[in-house]
């Protein structure tokens, strides 16, 4: 029997990096928030503590500063991710792989009188913007997605036909409000995307499907945002999603004389129902190391 | 020498209700999280336990959600916070006093290619709007508000001309990126007011007036912002703000051969600035108890 | 009819200071937030950005660290706070005021084999003990305290005697469980005390009054907590507390064919109750600007 | 080219348990959040909102709470996740697997002049013991593990002989402090074991390798302490951590005319580095399904 060293990676994680491009008077702005993590001859660093193949964490840090103003800006998270790890991959001979993760945040202009402004925003709120790029030698993956969507319907969405056991107490349904906060990871079927544009476009088909599937399960619903995603873009191999069912618990208000016509309720927070599946084309390319690292559900 | 008991209050923090307009097909819908609290003639429940002057917290909740129905809906928070704190004060002779707290979350309907859904939403991010209503017997003071409302300018803003000492490092700058989270409090000169109207105007003149200022520093935008409100909206005696300053730190990418013209920057998490004040008219009627147990800043 | 200035203060927030003393092979730590702001001649700052009387809040910063060393590090947080506000104060003639805020964290030695260890620890969990220092010219005023301490009783609690209205369901208990997070603030009479021991003093006078009092009522046992530490302590002029009652519901087991002998219990988070008072001496100096910007109710 | 159902699961999350054991005038308190996931036959749940296999969360959360009365109690969290899923698993024919995560919080006996109180206790704070069973027909796997445990060494942590590139910027230490927030999760050989002492017993070897080993670099001091718990206990087959590199920054207070022998410090937030790896003995059983939906790297 002997100890040994497993699967490991290290790196900066959470680098804040505003980008302000200021080559018009109009100014843009971009927000991320960069975690680098790199892999490769790592067994001597732990067992020996011979740092000679470790990049520091600092030195990582300062790479995404410098390629951000090298390369004139950040672009899609996606291709910032990618050249990232091409950086570290290919520049250094004990790194052989990498993983690159970046949340982004949205800001919009500030509205005034006169249109809006030149350089003035306000964080728009909502969902962050993912992506988690893993390098491995020369194959490399793409995994985007969203945390945080929040969205909810007030009717058509009902929860009936389930098996009743001795602890079943939960009353059928024929209209409920249905409400969760949608994460979604996505995985690309190669690099080389317009992955602004797919971005939106996944956006879209999800807000539309959450809204016009008639609701029989929050199971249902999942699969009919997966289904409309993979159907208006073939550029994606298989979308995971983790969704809680955010409980809006009707209020008996009976003792009080009065009726509750689907009108009062109460937001739950714990406990809550955690809904959590994938959805994947049965001829999707082989996912590889992808999710490595990823957390598929949430 | 003795012991007594000093100032106090009790209720039910945080109710979630989230109130459903079904009166016709396009459903409208209301998020608040009400904290009730309630004064009175409380010294025995204090010193010896005697309830019998003690309305439950629990009913205290009970009765939010039963007026939200009796009621048909809840309204401006404004509204509701006054309507609940004089139920409670009107109907309950050991009650003398009410401090009634609204926030509000905001919802928008979802966009498909029919339009915006008529039953299906998303919750809009960005600030939360808040009222804290106080009522002391039959005098009431109304201060509403918002947290969290973030906003940027890449430019337009400089911090020079203070004063130098044995400590100073900070250099001066004619440009900089100036961010903050506005927390706002306005008390109203009276109630029966259009409060939602007066909320999307203070709003908007916080934001215009950060947009159009040429900050010479924090504070002097944070008066700026107070007094475009109270030129606005004569129903305004004053207005507070709490704001970080959150900054937003140039990187020298000099170590690397690069220049750096105002387009890379580390957003810092702590410490960060705090800047604090309140504008208000000299002729403002006395503030009284409206800001008891309000933090004035946050 | 004019706008004016109000009340205001700024500094900066959150300053991260960790002093470890070195003196002898056994360290000491000391993991300290400090939050410093100023008010003094602002005027101008506010309304034309004149910032020749305005000390930045980046020196404020400076001023901490240094100070540290200077001092040979922090000891008591109220010393070390009321320190900087003479420094403040005193040392700049534009500078008539000053809120010094400080959080600390603590420690525990790792026991290893061979003892407590010299340089290793732990992070204690539990509450958090502050401090605000308010000065005003030559006066100055000491509110210290902690945040975060959470008990619970199994037994030893009913609420019982309340009132009825049509919006009560809540049914009476003999036998409940008592559970709260505790926030405290205290005024002391004067400065030079032997701070970290009344500290320890306050905190077990809490704590026991907790455990010991039959309690009738939340607010009950919150003033047996009061009296309890103004009986053990004269340095203390008045103690106010925010607690919230953090419901613990007996589970209805009933439906499986189940009794529940007060054993299964669901730890509510949201609405909870929240009990606040101040208990206080009948001959306690006046609290002059004590509770300036001190939440005094949490 | 098809779309279909991937892997998924889904259940209630969070439920929050607290156990009260009167079986003596000592009680004693068991404060548990249990999450509990299904697996089986729910693809027509997916596809068209057929719920005949969908055995609701809201079941799976009574279920928690009638068992916890039935068992007479939690026990190890171990245990009490184990006979969770069997009971899912074997009670309900289209139920073919379960994951069943439990975490919990520690209490003290609150110390009074008589000793530890009887009934009244006060929340540990510190880190959160976790473990996910997962099942998969007969077949079970226990991972266990700890969340925040925060630590710190003052001394006898260096970092050398680290590449430099022209990214460099981080100066070489022979002295710095160590600080980092563990989380842990160990993979066990087998059911059927003691878990209350096997997790002190980790947790302790975990503490003293941080403690004793002089660490030239995070990754070294992380080796250690898996290397030191695989060689304590046989039962367990490999162990993986996350542990952020919590920077704490020398001040520089040559500006004001200070040296700085290693006394002060600033305790960093955003960005920190993270180190991720698996320590395991070479003659492990195979994981299996283990790791399924947990994160190994955190």
């Amino acid at each position: 029997m002997g100890i040994r060293l497993g699967d490991n990676q290290y790196g900066k994680a959470e680098v804040r990096l505003v980008h302000v491009d200021r080559s018009t008077a109009v100014h843009r702005i971009k927000d991320v928030s960069v975690t680098s993590q790199l892999r490769g001859d790592l067994e001597a660093v732990h067992t020996v503590g011979d740092n000679s193949t470790c990049l520091p964490t600092d030195t990582q840090k300062n790479t995404v500063y410098a390629k951000a103003r090298e390369w004139g800006g950040v672009g899609a998270v996606e291709d910032f991710a990618l050249r990232l790890a091409r950086h570290f991959v290919d520049e250094h001979p004990y790194v052989h792989g990498a993983r690159q993760e970046v949340h982004e945040y949205s800001w919009d202009r500030i509205a005034t009188p006169g249109g809006p402004h030149d350089h003035a925003f306000t964080r728009r709120g909502g969902e962050t913007r993912t992506t988690v790029v893993t390098k491995d030698g020369d194959r490399e993956w793409v995994v985007s997605g969203f945390e945080g969507l929040t969205v909810l319907k007030t009717t058509g969405s009902e929860f009936r036909g389930y098996p009743k056991t001795r602890y079943t107490t939960l009353p059928e349904t024929g209209d409920r409000v249905l409400a969760t906060d949608v994460t979604a990871r996505w995985r690309y079927t190669r690099t080389g995307l317009p992955f602004d544009e797919l971005y939106a476009s996944v956006r879209a088909a999800c807000l539309e499907a959450f809204a016009d599937t008639h609701s029989l399960a929050l199971q249902q619903t999942l699969y009919a945002m997966g289904e409309a995603v993979l159907e208006r873009r073939p550029e994606i191999a298989e979308i995971r999603f983790s969704m809680p069912n955010n409980h809006h618990i009707l209020v008996d208000l009976e003792p009080f004389g009065l009726d509750n016509p689907n009108e009062v309720f109460f937001a739950a927070d714990r406990p809550y129902g955690r809904i959590e599946a994938a959805v994947e084309r049965d001829d999707a390319p082989d996912p590889g190391q992808a999710w490595r690292a990823v957390p598929g559900f949430v």
